[in-house]
């Protein structure tokens, strides 16, 4: 019954919503996912369980409402993915990670969250921000990325989403540019044979926060992309990590739907 | 009274089950216990012990029955052990081991346990997820090892489990193959006289986790695991290890059944 | 409704305000702002996000009223700036920055907010003390940076603000006077192409709390801060540095009025 | 009153109780207490202080009986020592040092505590196992050693207890036995001077806890025992020590019927 | 109108309070605050405030009244020195000093504290133990420290209170004496253009918690202050600090009926 409620609140949503907007929307979408100067924002946050249990079926799908109504307000402005973190994190239940050509509209739309009915649910676990460059040391490489980055990922396989912070040490910071990019190289080489398996973005944080990048990965062989770290941890700029990870984060990449049918239950 | 409830309610599962679907189902648990490419995923929670204190013997037995349930209802795709940790480790009070062949069917387990009317009492405490795989340094040993996992363990004397996360240092990725052979060699060579018995097995979590193993041991002497470590601490390999548990999580193996009639008391 | 009730009571605080004494008042701000000797403190706040989604409009006015009183109360002796860091922090809500100068005076405005109406609903998440002084280093560069200072922020578009606190080594302290003096021009100069976009306040902290120096930054680019950091941790100095950030708390500068509105929804 | 019904009770106890069993016990103490192959558990508890104090006088003695109850229940099997951390700790309130032929027997009663009516009032904050050997570097000191834990300690004056976790570092087991050897000779030779105010227990804990070693110190000269550990600073296996204490724990040793009491009020 | 309820309780005190003790209790305080073999025990606490301030005037007052008498009661025994560390500290409301003669004499004071109506209000956040020692290193200098710390401070103005725990490396032990003579030697000559201003208590806490010393400071000058602590990061010895600070815990000095009309508020 609860299952079949949100299904009818689903098909509403999508006759009363102004699809052609969304035409537009796909190609901002396309500009911030893609160039470099924007801002991407990954904010874990932590749902209430034993509150969320106590509510009825009614006003969880009432708040989960006002959860989608934020959402649908402003993807005007920022570009929102959801993940599911729920039973593969420790850290909390939900990922969102957004992206903005200023921080200040991500703000925005956090800040309407939490205010929203839905909002008062989640407890605010860990945020994240990071800026997108153009490539600096393998100028080649990226356009392959980007092409991938552009695949349509199978709608019937949702994949698997991961986030790692990294911080290098002083010492990789004090090398001069014709050794990092020497490293970055051999750094870049280790990846190719997993190009086509695992999607790869990265995400410049120093200042910004507490780590130095943001690697942003999707797969839907979980066991490429760990052969892909494993490489990644036997070239020598791994060396010159001193943080990676702490935390690793791991969840599914689902639609808003997806996201509501399963809170709803 | 409350464990002759408990006592009829397993019989009565008992009679409802169907055991025939069980035998296939013991096939695919040999084969996701030894095959590599297996997921392995260790989860901790942690009982509100002051919110289920407060509950009445009968609303207990029923918050009881849905963990049954869903266990149950997901032993077709996944394989669930279950730890008692409670009054042994300050990490939480229950860890579950889950082997399946895709990460996603651990999620939706985890998922239906955290909405079950028994999940609403538990806090994740630590999820932690690796990866079987084919041994590649010292092909000999794991044949004795798989042999050993077999073994049926004696029924009447459940063992202790021990799990020990394992980080390497970035100058263990950094030496070349051989050498980490040899000092893996002299490391197998050291649990030798330990194999008959303490169990181990072996999951690699590097990009999955943060930490690059799990290690995962069972015996009922506890004091014969302690000096495999202690072993184990004074080869070579050991100085490249960064972490060693932190935590440690040592429980004692239990049956769904015998921990539904531990925490219905 | 809630937005034309805050609004009126914004009106009816600028006619109550006596105004005249706020020209004395920004003559001693300018002072507490680019003197030596003036202590600075930095207080993260958490708002009790379900207390307060609990309380109805009319309540949260009156407790945003109390905060409005305090401030007012005792911007005679100290200079309060906010700044919002909900939805951009995983550190809390609000950010005080507080000028006074004796440390005592700041303890009493902290103390009245804690005690209001408004301050129940706030946890204390981080406090850190530092001390304006005259620079030793490098005397030229300073006189730009207050010019610097000085310039009004365009009132249209707030800036961002990011607060990183800073502990040297004990190499660092342990280097004779000149060498320090050399990196630091070194330091310096790498901050000289960011001079116009980003603005810059130091505060000596040793003692005081758990960090050498607390380094505060404006900036409505924070593309600009983000390649300016990045200078910074490629010059020699940044090897002696043990803690950079942890926490980085990243906000946006608001006016009391925008804190109140914001909060009131 | 309320202490007097106490002592009311405690007469009750000893009335009730068969003490002819005690004298077994006793035997079995020195037994657990003095040979290698023991499991020794310190588990530290803190009472929800603002629940506790909410129940009225007779609700804490009934409470506190159970916790008799359950202490008197197992003693049989494992032998029970209690400790008052309350004022002298931030880590708790009570520290329970159980001894064990086997660890599953203190699990069962640390269940048993939590699931008493007294146990719902305690969280668990720490847990630490170690096991008893036989002295194995200096073959002379410990029948020393055992003699003094064998001293009745003087009733009237209940000494202090100090619990000190110890991890040594790679570079220690990778010594080999004759430097170590040598070393912890150096290291016994620096305890000598405190062996009659400062008795000592060590538990070896590699694999069963995050950490090598627990070392357990009673004294009623504190001034000694912080002596001691200065000399134990000075000696050069301290250099091979990567964690000493975090926490170390500090309290007094009270009998169950002082702690009854305590709480009582 | 509660201020002046806490006067008159303040006048009531005065009078029923036998003052005739308090000549001894002087004599006492001196005594324990200037002898070596003295235990120094640093105790923070939260207030819970939300809970608090919920509380009624007269109820508040009623609790606050509890912390008199337990504090009234146990002085004879214990030095209870009192700070407010709210607002200036992210660690806590309330820091207790006591100096006793015996461990257990403290705990006695911190069980009836935590036992008292006022008591069920606060947290127990950090307990530090420390021993007052004669000098080892620099016997002329202490005379003078003594003298300093017997000048009674000025009454209309409270000073600053500051401790610091300090935790050496295992290089340091390792010294030979003469060695971390001459270093302290140094370590003492910057201290001396402060010797007036700044007040300075040492602890000594090797195995009563996880540092080895507890710095104490007073001063009204806080500038000073912190130009002694930057002093001290200069010279050869503070290379080997490991720890120093960790919490930092920064307040001010307060009579308990400062504290009791600050909190009645």
């Amino acid at each position: 019954m609860t299952r079949s409620l949100v299904t009818g609140l689903t098909i509403m949503w999508l006759l009363v919503g102004s699809w052609a907007s969304n035409i537009q929307a796909a190609a901002d979408r396309e500009k911030l996912l893609t160039e470099p100067g924007v801002y991407g924002t990954f904010a874990v946050f932590a749902l209430n369980n034993e509150e969320w249990a106590k509510q009825d079926p009614a006003t969880r799908i009432l708040r989960l409402t006002s959860l989608k109504g934020v959402v649908e307000q402003h993807q005007e402005h920022v570009i929102i993915d959801l993940y599911l973190l729920r039973g593969l994190s420790d850290q909390g239940d939900l990922l969102f990670r957004i992206h903005a050509a200023e921080l200040y509209e991500t703000q925005e739309f956090l800040l309407d969250l939490k205010s929203s009915q839905f909002g008062k649910h989640l407890k605010t676990v860990g945020v994240m921000h990071g800026l997108t460059k153009k490539p600096v040391y393998v100028p080649g490489f990226p356009d392959q990325m980007k092409d991938d980055l552009n695949t349509i990922s199978d709608p019937g396989r949702k994949p698997y989403a991961v986030v790692i912070p990294i911080r290098k040490s002083a010492e990789w910071w004090g090398l001069d540019q014709e050794k990092r990019a020497a490293m970055m190289q051999e750094h870049t080489a280790a990846t190719l044979p997993y190009v086509k398996t695992v999607k790869r973005k990265l995400y410049h944080s120093s200042g910004l926060d507490d780590q130095d990048f943001i690697a942003y990965f999707e797969t839907s062989k979980l066991e490429d992309f760990h052969n892909l770290v494993l490489s990644l941890e036997q070239v020598q700029e791994f060396r010159y990590t001193r943080r990676f990870g702490h935390p690793i984060v791991l969840g599914t990449m689902k639609s808003l739907d997806e996201v509501v049918e399963l809170l709803a239950q």
